[in-house]
Parts: C-alpha cells; sequence; structure tokens
C-alpha cells in the first residue's frame, strides 16, 4: 500500500506510533517538517506524557498555531501538564478568543501564574525562568529534603538544584546540590548540606545575557529569580540559558551584518518580513553615503585637475571601513564578554591610535610599493608627479587607517553610552561613517602634496 | 599599618584568609588582576582543597605559569588533584624542563592520562572532555548505583548523568540520570531506570561546536564521549560546553569583522600579536582592492569625459558592500545552526535573487530621488543630461544590490565547499570582492545609458 494512499488520521496515527520511541529532540526535527494540521492530529494520536514533552521543546515550531488546532480541553490539558515557563511562551501567542476559552478551562491557579509569567518583558529572567523547582525549609532534614524530591521528581524542570528557605520569611537562605545531599548524612538539617556562601541570585527583570554571565561564570545547573524581598519566584536552567545565549548570538552577528535581528529562521521568514528587516539599515546607510557624492561635489576642482586621485578612491575608503571593522568586532565582543566597560574608552583610545598608525604604516608601504612597481615595469603611467601621487596615497592611507580604528572602537562605547545596542555598530555602519571622513582626509593630503604640481 | 608596607608573604597569606570565604568565581576575578607571583603565594597559602577549586577554574589567566612558581611537589600534588580536563590544559602549557619534573613526581596513572588528554586536538571534544565521570556495569541495582555515587562523588566532575556498561564487554548500553535514579525502586536494576533510547555519544575527534549542539538539541547535563568500539573514554559537561559557545562566538565574531581571532582577551593580548593578527587581512584586503584601481584606470576614459560619474562611485560601491555584508551574516549564521547545509545553496540563490532585485529597486529609487531633489532645488547641476545620469545611478544600484546579495550568500557556501570556516565571509572580504563588479557594472551601465551624450 502506497502512503500516500493512506487517509490524513491513518497516517497522523502511523507516524506518531513509529515516533513514540524516538528522542523527544528528533521527533520535534521530523514534526517541524510537517504542516500544523498534521502536527496537530500527531499529538493528539501520541500518548499524553509524549505529546506534553513534545509541547515542551522550545524548538518546537509554531507551538501556538498546532495548540490552537486542537480540541480545547485537549489544549487546556496539555498547557496545564507543560512546564511552566514554556507554556506561557505558548499560552501568550495563542489568539483570541481561543486564548480566553482556554485560559477559562485551566484551572485558576495555573491560569493566573501564566498570565503573570508573560507579562514579564521579552529577554528578562522572568520571561524564561520556570516556576517549577525544589524549595523546603531550613528546619527539615536531609532525609525529608530527599524524600519530598523524589516525591516531586516528576514534576519540576530540575531537582539538581535545591532552596532552602526561612521557614517564618520564606527568604532563600541557602542553596544546595542534590549531590551534596546524597552524600551528606540523612539525619543533619538540610543547610548544613547547602553551599557556604551566599546564594547567586538574579531578578526577574535581569536580562537573560547578564543570566547566561551568572551560570557560565558560577558554574550553575540553575540560578534563582528572586524578588525584592528575597522570595524565590522561579528559576533560570542552564538549557533555557544556552537557548538564551544561541538567540543573543545569532541577533549580535546579523546586526553586525547590518540589519535588524531576523527573530526567525532564515528559512521560514516571509520574504516581505527579511525585505523588511533588511531594506531599513540598508536606506539609512545610503542616504549615509549620499554624503559622500556631496564631498565629491565639493572637490571637483581637483578632480578634474588629476583624474588619477579617483583611481584610488576605492582602495583608500575600504581599507578605512576595513580597519573600523576590525576596530568595532573587537570592542563590541569585549564589551559582551565585559572585558571591558564604558569607563575604559580612554584606555581603547590610546591602544587604538598607536595600532592604526602601525596598520596604516604598513598598508600605505603596500600602497606606495604597488604604484612603483606599476611604474617601472610600465604597466600604467601615473605622469611626471607620479612620486608625489604615491606619497599621497601613502600619506591618506595612515591617516584614514588610524582615522577608522579610532572611529571603529569609539561607536560601540558611543551607542552603548546612549542606549543602545553596542552590536548595532556593523561593520557597514562603521564603513558608513569612515567614508566622508575619507575622502575630505584624502583630498586634503591631496591639497597639501601635491598643489603647485597636480593641483 | 599600610598594607603596602607588608611582606609580600604577609599580603599573601592576608589576602588568602580572606579569600577563603568568597566564591570560587569572585576568588579568580581577584585573583586575575594581581601578577603571577602573588597568585602563586596566595595559593600557597590557602587551604589545599581551595587551592586545588581556584586551579580548576578555566577563568583562571596564566594557570600554567603560575604552577611553574610553586615548588615542584606542591604543583604536582594540586595538578593531581585537579579535575582531569582541566589538569591536562595546565599541564600542556607547562615549560620544560618544569613540565617533565612534575610529570615524574605525578603517579603514573594520572601522568599517562594528562598526556592522553593533552594530545586531542585543539577545539575536539577530547580536547575538553574530563575522565573524572560516573559508570556501572548493568548487572547492578538502584542501590548499588547510589551507595557507589555517594563513595566517589568528590571525585567526579558531575554525578547527575550515569552511563551504564555491559559487564562483560564494557560498552555503553544505557545513560541515565541521578534524578531517575533517586525516585526509582532500589532493589531494581539500575539499567531500568535509564533512558529507553539509544544514548547520545560524541567521538574524541567530534567538534566542540557539534558538541553543544548535541548538549543544547537534546538538553543533556553531560555526553558521554566514546572509542570505536563504544566504551565511554569521557565526558563533557554543560558548563565546559558553554565556555566553548562563549570562545567560538568570540571567533566568529572577530572573523566577521575581517581578522583572524585573537584568542586572547583584546586588554591582555601584547601589541605585536594583536597587530599581526589584523594587519593580514588588512593587507591582503587591500591588494583585493588594489583591483578597483585598475578597473579605475580601464574606465579613464569614461570618467575624464563624464567626472560626474565619479562622484556616485563610493555610494553605489558601498552599496553592493552593504548589502553583501546582510547576505553573508544571514547565512554564516543560518549555517551555523544548522538551519540551511550545503546542498541548500540552490534554495539560497532562488531566495537572494529576488531580495537583492527588491532591495536594489528601493535603493535605486531614493537614489533617483536624491539627483532628482538636488537638481531640481538647484543644490547641484549635473548638467542638461541629468535626467540620464540619475537613471545611470538608479540602475547600477540595482545590480550592484543583486550581485552584492548573490555573492554575500554564496561565499560562505563557498568557503565551507573548500573547507575553510564559512565564518571567514567577512563583511570587509564581501565587500572588496563585490567592488570591482560593483565598477564593472557601474560603468557598463553609464556606456548602454550614456553613450551619444554624455560619453
Amino acid at each position: 500500500m502506497n502512503a500516500t494512499t493512506l487517509a490524513p488520521d491513518l497516517l497522523a496515527l502511523t507516524l506518531a506510533r513509529t515516533l513514540t520511541q524516538e528522542h523527544v529532540a528528533d521527533i520535534v526535527e521530523t514534526l517541524n517538517e510537517q504542516d500544523n494540521a498534521s502536527v496537530a492530529r500527531i499529538l493528539l494520536e501520541l500518548p499524553f506524557e509524549r505529546a506534553v514533552e513534545v509541547l515542551d521543546q522550545p524548538e518546537l515550531a509554531e507551538a501556538s498555531d498546532i495548540v490552537a488546532l486542537l480540541p480545547q480541553e485537549r489544549a487546556a490539558a496539555l498547557l496545564q501538564a507543560m512546564s511552566a515557563d514554556r507554556a506561557a511562551d505558548v499560552f501568550e501567542d495563542l489568539e483570541e478568543p481561543f486564548r480566553a476559552n482556554i485560559g477559562a478551562l485551566i484551572d485558576r491557579k495555573t491560569h493566573s501564574e501564566l498570565e503573570r509569567l508573560s507579562a514579564y518583558p521579552e529577554h528578562s529572567a522572568g520571561s524564561i525562568m520556570t516556576t517549577e523547582f525544589v524549595s523546603v525549609p531550613s528546619t527539615w532534614t536531609v532525609q525529608q529534603t530527599l524524600d519530598h524530591i523524589r516525591h516531586v521528581e516528576r514534576s519540576r524542570e530540575t531537582v539538581y538544584a535545591i532552596y532552602v528557605l526561612d521557614p517564618l520569611t520564606h527568604k532563600l537562605v541557602r542553596s544546595a546540590s542534590l549531590r551534596r545531599l546524597i552524600s551528606a548524612d540523612p539525619a543533619a538539617p538540610v543547610a548544613s548540606a547547602g553551599f557556604e556562601h551566599k546564594p547567586i541570585t538574579v531578578a526577574a527583570e535581569t536580562d537573560r545575557e547578564d543570566v547566561a554571565r551568572l551560570i557560565s561564570k558560577y558554574n550553575l545547573l540553575a540560578v534563582p529569580v528572586v524578588d525584592e524581598s528575597d522570595h524565590v519566584i522561579g528559576i533560570v536552567t542552564v538549557d533555557d540559558v544556552i537557548d538564551a545565549m544561541i538567540d543573543e548570538t545569532t541577533e549580535d552577528v546579523q546586526k553586525l551584518g547590518g540589519m535588524e535581528a531576523l527573530d526567525e529562521p532564515y528559512n521560514e521568514i516571509g520574504f516581505g518580513r527579511m525585505i523588511r528587516k533588511r531594506a531599513g539599515w540598508l536606506s539609512i546607510l545610503l542616504m549615509g553615503e549620499m554624503l559622500t557624492a556631496s564631498a565629491m561635489q565639493h572637490f571637483e576642482g581637483q578632480l578634474e585637475k588629476a583624474i588619477v586621485l579617483s583611481m584610488f578612491i576605492p582602495l583608500i575608503m575600504s581599507s578605512g571601513g576595513n580597519s573600523g571593522s576590525q576596530a568595532t568586532s573587537l570592542i563590541i565582543r569585549a564589551l559582551a564578554l565585559r572585558e571591558i566597560t564604558l569607563k575604559d574608552w580612554w584606555r581603547v583610545v590610546l591602544r587604538e591610535l598607536p595600532s592604526g598608525i602601525v596598520l596604516g604604516t604598513i598598508l600605505g608601504t603596500i600602497g606606495v610599493t604597488r604604484i612603483a612597481v606599476w611604474q617601472w615595469l610600465g604597466f600604467y603611467d601615473y605622469g611626471p608627479h607620479w612620486v608625489l601621487v604615491a606619497a599621497t596615497v601613502g600619506c591618506a592611507l595612515i591617516g584614514i587607517v588610524t582615522f577608522g580604528s579610532l572611529m571603529g572602537s569609539m561607536l560601540p562605547f558611543l551607542l552603548k553610552r546612549f542606549g543602545f545596542d553596542p552590536a548595532s555598530a556593523s561593520a557597514p555602519l562603521v564603513a558608513t561613517m569612515v567614508d566622508v571622513t575619507g575622502l575630505v582626509i584624502y583630498f586634503g593630503v591631496a591639497a597639501a602634496i601635491l598643489t603647485g604640481t597636480l593641483l
């Protein structure tokens, strides 16, 4: 029998049966290749627990649209069984009136939790935290804690981090780890198996990049999110942080390329949406670059006298842009890694200024050599004043590369200082900003060296 | 008493006492601000276990140089107590004859393990794996396994992932997690508490980026590294993967900026080394860009007749570079995330060709409008044939932006196809490659439109 002759439900049933044995991450990969209606049918055929696992994967594309295709009772039951952070993401994206209908079917406690989690700003710790963590009063023993963990294990995102609370105020007093608990004396108080140092915590508003930095610095499996009075309101686990890091890197790379972050995979985003994300910056850069046309008009007289000058314009401008691009990527990354902070701008200037001069001298030497070789070998005749032309190109390269390095390294600081993302200091933006000044430097040097001969 | 009047050893002692209470990651931050001799003195004053913890942090800078300042017996004892993966990194970087002396003081088993771990190629799973993991024969019960874990907990990097081996062949048959073990029936065989699916494994040669992808996809806390016959030779833990991801992102961002990856923090790398990492690409790009000078020489006749054409050269060339930079960052990131693979190149062409035409048309319209407005308002006189000049600029922008998008999107594929890192397709490289063709397109369009009038 041919697979295409199967009725859709039978096909879904067959696929669902095959998928039951697979790792959930692989199931999600297979499902992402199907259309939403098929995925919904397969979810209905999968055992309930398995369907929950599938929906719990952040990698499942268009989960809200898929859930919206399910019978409302089933959708509500699934959301209720999912991990709170993921359920909140899916719930948030549901469209009305389906969202309200589902909300009414979920028990009140879960519903208000989903609403609360959905309300946190995008990219905050609150938006990626889960409320399913293990906390115990500090009066408990290690044995009581272990019994409790055994009891709640299935319903918690992680049981490897345990938060010990003050029995009266419910404030966080200590974090503990399961590995320490299982090797501790069962009769000892749980707090004695905790870490000695003050627990590392974040606020719900903390940016997810800062959460990632803490988790990476302290090698944590989870970090608790606390409110102003030190009550644990959720935890961010290491797998959520890895997902967030991958997202952030994608955004940064796309911004560095001179565009808005797509926020969607390249092969899934609609054509119109992609054009909008790209056209904005391209148009802004074009308008910036129009200043070069104005600058060129200003130097028209020089150009008419010495057409030879125009030949090196692309070469000189691109060298300024390239050195700026190098400096800007170095500084963006160093800022992101907190290797340097805003107050280090002056130290960076003292580093980039000599770097620019040295790099410019290297490029200037190459440029002068190229002109001399072409002249000697007769590939091209730069005229009787070719030595002066070569000197102009060489000196202009030193000036422009130095300026490019300074400009490229300072732009991320300026953007950060005024509250923008330093990663917006893309190579194209730096190049555009360096181009106009590059022309001014070039024609300035030309005027200084060539006046009385060519000009 | 003033701190500066303290004898160095007393100062170290005081610092060491203060540091004993801190989180180890914070200690490392403090130590990184000291010179190596001071750090060595502080390490000697710290309790042994604490010194091991400090050296175990990959964030501790110049650890090998610090260890080399310690008495040899102490250095050997510390290396022996450190986690195997980190000890191998430190040991690998020790200089002879210190390395050999230390090697002789370490027990033979640890020594050969360190030598073996140091031998794996950089950026491979083998180079970041640790050999301190928990494995048990499949004949054991859950209770036996838990007792074993309690016993070895202190000496293992993680006890949350447990590998169940065939008792005869020692091949990996199943992975299990501590959370499942503690809630399982203590009398049940350990394999019954494991995961049903085949264990996810990597080879020692697997690139660390691929390990990161697996850990992120399957939400693992560790992934076992196996040899050809399925014996577990080590594990890579999630915290090592996070460190690797941060390193890889830094490399990619720096390459995208058009330079070699620094491999060291910006404010720690020596001036000469930084210049070398930057000058290479800058020089290559400059030489590539010299082709534009040759192209310009070729069009010298046209330039002499219509100097107005030279004014739009920077604007047109930068637009090609910018659209190429956008396309190249999109594709580099999509390739890194495995959203697309090499065989998708044709689908990308079919996507970038219309994108380029639409984006080029948008920019062309802006360009034509700019010329028309300047002409009408009398800001500049583009001559009697200004309409034709505007048409030339508009058409050239469409052609160059389309070419830039195609070129920028195909370069990462080409680099990957020939075994290079696609991230080397930097914005400056794409811009340079687009520039020469951009000039040819521009003067070609000019010849087609302006011959008989301006040309």
